[in-house]
C-alpha cells in the first residue's frame, strides 16, 4: 500500500501530483535543486529536500540522491512526472531494486517503446497501423535507397533512440537521402549515444492525434479518447484539445482500439499515450508511445471526469482500474494553452525573471495548473512554462470563447508570456475552423 | 438583441456576469460605489461608472442612477445579480418602461412569489405540496389558535413580505402562539413595511433542498436537479452541494416536476430556484421561490455542464432554452464553500481589511468565483464574502477530499477567513455521513 510518495520532478507537474496525493491521503516528499528553493512544490509538499545544484544532471536527474532521499524519508513510491527520469528504464529498475514502487510502467515496457525502431516492429506484429518504411534499422545506403523507391518520396530518417520530434531528417529525393543518412547517423550517435536509424514514408501535413490509455496489472487497458495536438512549433506542442475536430466516431473507435492493442502488446501497466499521425485521407499511423503522464493530460480529465494521476497511483498500488471502457463518457470540449515565459514576437525568446503580479483567471470551466505565484522567480535553468490554462465547455466554439475570456483575465506581470500569442491564435479563422495540421504555424502568422 | 449589459451589482457575482457576457461577446458596463473603486468588477468590465457613496440605498439600490447610467452608455439590458435589486418588481418595471431588458423574470412573477402567503396559495392551486397551515393571511388571534390546534404544534408564524429566513417565529404551544402573534406582526410591519403574517406547521429538523429551474418565453421550463443547502447558520447557507445525499431518484423526479409546476404557475421566464423542506419521512414541502440567480448556482453548473448565467441572458434575449429536459445529465458531485472574511471562533465576527496575499487553489475539479486579489481591501459596507470555492469530483467522498485539499491550498493573508471552519467541517463525521439537517450547526461544534 502506497502511503508516502517522493515526487522526482518540479514545477506544475510536481504540484499536480501533490494535489492528487493529498486527495488520496498519501504523504508527499518534494525534492528540489538549489534555485528551486522557493518553488510552490517545495512549499506544498509535506516534506522537501534539496538534492543538488541547478544543473539537472546534478539534481533532478541524479538518481542516487533521489533514491537516497526516498529511502531516508520512508517513502514507498516515486512518481517521476514527465521529462527528467520519467522514461528512464534504468531508474525504474533501480527503484524496484530498492523496494520502491515506480509510478509508471515496467522497465521492459519503457524499453520496448523507447527504442523507436523496435516499437515499430512490435506495433506491426500487434496489428497496429504503422507508416510504411524499413523493417528494423537501416545498415546500408543501398538498402535505404531501395526502400525509399518502394514507398515513394518524401521519406523521413529517424533515430531509433530519438522521439518527441528529435533526431529526424526529411529527404525529398534520392540525392537528399544519400546525403542525409550519414549525417543522421552521426547526429543520432552524438545526441542519443545510439547511431541506429530507420526509414519511414514522410506523411505530409498530418494531424498529431494521440490516445490516452491506462493499463492495470490484471491485463485491463482502457482508453480515454483522443487529444489533438496539431498546433506545434518545432515539434513542441503549444495547444492541445479534446475531442479532435478531425475525427468521426468510426475513426475514434478504431484509433482507441489500436491504442489498446499497442499497450497490450507490451503488457503496459500505468498511464501512457499512443501518438498517431492522421493523413489527409484520414488514415492513421502509429508514431510513438510516451510511457508516462503527459503535459496535456488535463484536457482528457476535463472531458471524461477521470483523475489520471490518481489512476496512475491506483494501478501502481496493484489495484484494478477504477473505470471500465463503457463507463468512459466524453462531455463537451476542452482546450489547453501552454503559457510560457517567452516572447512570441521575438522568436519565442525565453523571458525568465520575477513575476511581480500573478492573478489567475477563474469562474466556470476554467482550470489553472501552475506553479507560479506573485513573487515567484522563473529561473533560466529549466523549461519556461508558467501555467497550463485549461478550459472546458459544451462545444468547441464555446471553449474557444471561454479560452479567450480566461486568457484576457490572466494577469502575469514582470515577465513576457505567450498569453498574447494564444489570444491571437484563438481569433485565427483557420484555428477556429478546426481544419489545420502540424504545419499550421509554418503556414500562418499568428 | 442584447449587445451591452449593465451589471447592477458588485463583488463575485458582478465578475461572474462579466465572464458570461464576455464569452457571449456582449459588452459590459459596471457600476460601483465610491469605496468599490478598486474592485475587480470595475477593472474587468468594458466601462465602469461610480453611482454613489458607500450606503447601498445611495448606490447599488439607487434605481435612478442605475437606469440613467444604462441609458447614457447605450446598454440594452440590465443584470441585477442577486441581492440589491434582483427581486425588486418595481425596478424590473422601470427597466421595461425605459426599453431596457431586465435579465430576470417578469414583475408579475416576482410579485406573485415575493408575497409568501400569496405564493403558498398559488402553489396549492398548482398542486405543489405545501406545509399545512393557514389559507392566506391571519387576521385574528382565535383564528390562529384554531388552525394551530388543527395542524398540531409546533407552528411557525411567518411574515408574508419576509423570506430568506427573515421574519419568522416558532411557537411550541398555545401560550407561545398568543404571545408571538402581536410581536411578529409588529416586527413584520417595521422590517418589511407589511404587517401581514401567516401560519404553518413547523417542520422539525428538515433538510433544505432546492431545485434550479430556467424558463423561457415559449412556456418551456427545465429543471437542473437539486442542491442541498442544509448546512446553515442562522438561516444563512454556508455550504451547498449537489446532488443531495438525501434524495433517491423517485423523490428527485417528483421534486423536479413540482418545481416545474411552480414555475409554470407564474409563467416564469428566467433562472429561478424553488426551495423545499424535506422532513424526516422524506415528504417535501414548498418553502419559497427565489426569483433570481443564487449564490450557489455554480454547484449545479458543475454537475450539469450548463452555464446558468448564459442561459439567463439567452432567455432574456427571447431565445428558447439551449437544453431540453432529457439533455440535462448529472455527472459526479459538487460542493461549494462560501469563504467569508469572518472569524468563526469569535461568532463569525466580520474581519474587513486589506488582503495582503491571495493565492487561490487550482488543479483538477477546482473552481474559484471571487472578486478578491492580492492588495484588495474588503470594506465593512457590504457582505463579507471573499470567494466561493467550488469543487467537482466523481463521488461525494472524492469531492470532500478535493475540497479539503483546495481549502488547505487557499492562501488569504491579512484578514481572518472561514477557511479553517470549512476545513473542520469537511472532517466532521456527521457531515461526511451525509445524514444531517438544518440544525447541524446548532447540534454540533465545528
Amino acid at each position: 500500500m502506497i502511503n508516502k510518495v517522493l515526487i522526482a520532478n518540479r514545477g506544475e507537474i510536481a504540484v499536480r501530483i501533490i494535489r492528487a496525493c493529498r486527495e488520496l491521503d498519501i504523504e508527499t516528499v518534494a525534492v528540489y535543486s538549489e534555485p528551486d528553493r522557493e518553488s510552490l512544490h517545495v512549499v506544498m509538499a509535506d516534506e522537501a529536500y534539496c538534492i543538488g545544484p541547478s544543473t539537472a544532471t546534478e539534481s533532478y536527474l541524479k538518481k542516487t540522491n533521489i533514491i537516497a532521499t526516498a529511502l531516508k524519508t520512508g517513502c514507498d513510491a516515486i512518481h517521476p512526472g514527465y521529462g527528467f527520469l520519467a522514461e528512464n528504464a534504468e531508474f525504474a529498475e533501480i527503484c524496484e531494486d530498492h523496494g520502491l514502487i515506480f509510478i509508471g510502467p515496467s522497465p521492459s515496457a519503457i524499453n520496448r517503446m523507447g527504442d523507436k525502431s523496435q516499437a515499430r516492429d512490435t506495433m506491426k506484429a500487434a496489428g497496429v497501423p504503422i507508416v510504411p518504411g524499413s523493417d528494423g534499422l537501416i545498415e546500408r545506403e543501398d538498402e535505404a535507397i531501395e526502400i525509399a523507391k518502394d514507398i515513394g518520396y518524401p521519406v523521413i530518417i529517424k533515430a531509433t533512440a530519438g522521439g518527441g520530434g528529435k533526431g529526424m531528417r526529411v529527404a525529398q529525393n534520392r540525392d537528399e537521402l544519400v546525403r542525409s543518412i550519414q549525417t543522421a547517423r552521426r547526429e543520432a550517435e552524438s545526441n542519443f549515444g545510439n547511431a541506429g536509424i530507420y526509414l519511414e514514408k514522410f506523411i505530409e501535413e498530418p494531424r498529431h492525434i494521440e490516445i490516452q490509455i491506462v493499463g492495470d496489472r490484471y491485463g485491463d487497458v482502457v482508453h480515454f479518447g483522443e487529444r489533438d495536438c496539431s498546433i506545434q512549433r518545432r515539434h513542441q506542442k503549444l495547444i492541445e484539445e479534446a475531442p479532435s475536430p478531425a475525427l468521426n466516431e468510426t475513426i475514434r473507435e478504431e484509433m482507441g482500439q489500436a491504442a489498446i492493442a499497442a499497450a497490450k502488446a507490451v503488457e503496459y501497466c500505468g498511464a501512457g499515450t499512443v501518438e498517431f499521425l492522421l493523413d489527409k485521407h484520414k488514415n492513421f499511423y502509429f508514431m510513438e508511445m510516451n510511457t508516462r503522464i503527459q503535459v496535456e493530460h488535463p484536457v482528457t480529465e476535463e472531458i471524461t471526469g477521470v483523475d489520471l494521476i490518481k489512476e496512475q497511483v491506483l494501478v501502481a498500488n496493484k489495484q484494478p482500474l477504477s473505470v471500465k471502457q463503457e463507463e468512459v463518457v466524453v462531455r463537451g470540449h476542452a482546450i489547453e494553452c501552454r503559457i510560457n515565459a517567452e516572447n512570441a514576437r521575438k522568436g519565442f525568446r525565453p523571458s525568465p525573471g520575477k513575476i511581480s503580479m500573478c492573478v489567475p483567471p477563474g469562474g466556470p470551466g476554467v482550470r489553472v495548473d501552475s506553479a507560479a505565484y506573485t513573487g515567484y522567480t522563473i529561473t533560466p535553468f529549466y523549461d519556461s512554462m508558467v501555467a497550463k490554462l485549461i478550459v472546458h465547455a459544451s462545444t468547441r466554439d464555446e471553449a474557444i470563447a471561454r479560452m479567450k475570456r480566461a486568457l484576457s483575465e490572466f494577469v502575469i506581470e514582470g515577465v513576457d508570456t505567450t498569453v498574447p500569442f494564444h489570444l491571437n491564435l484563438m481569433d485565427h479563422d483557420v484555428f477556429k475552423s478546426g481544419e489545420f495540421d502540424t504545419s499550421f504555424l509554418e503556414k500562418y502568422t499568428v
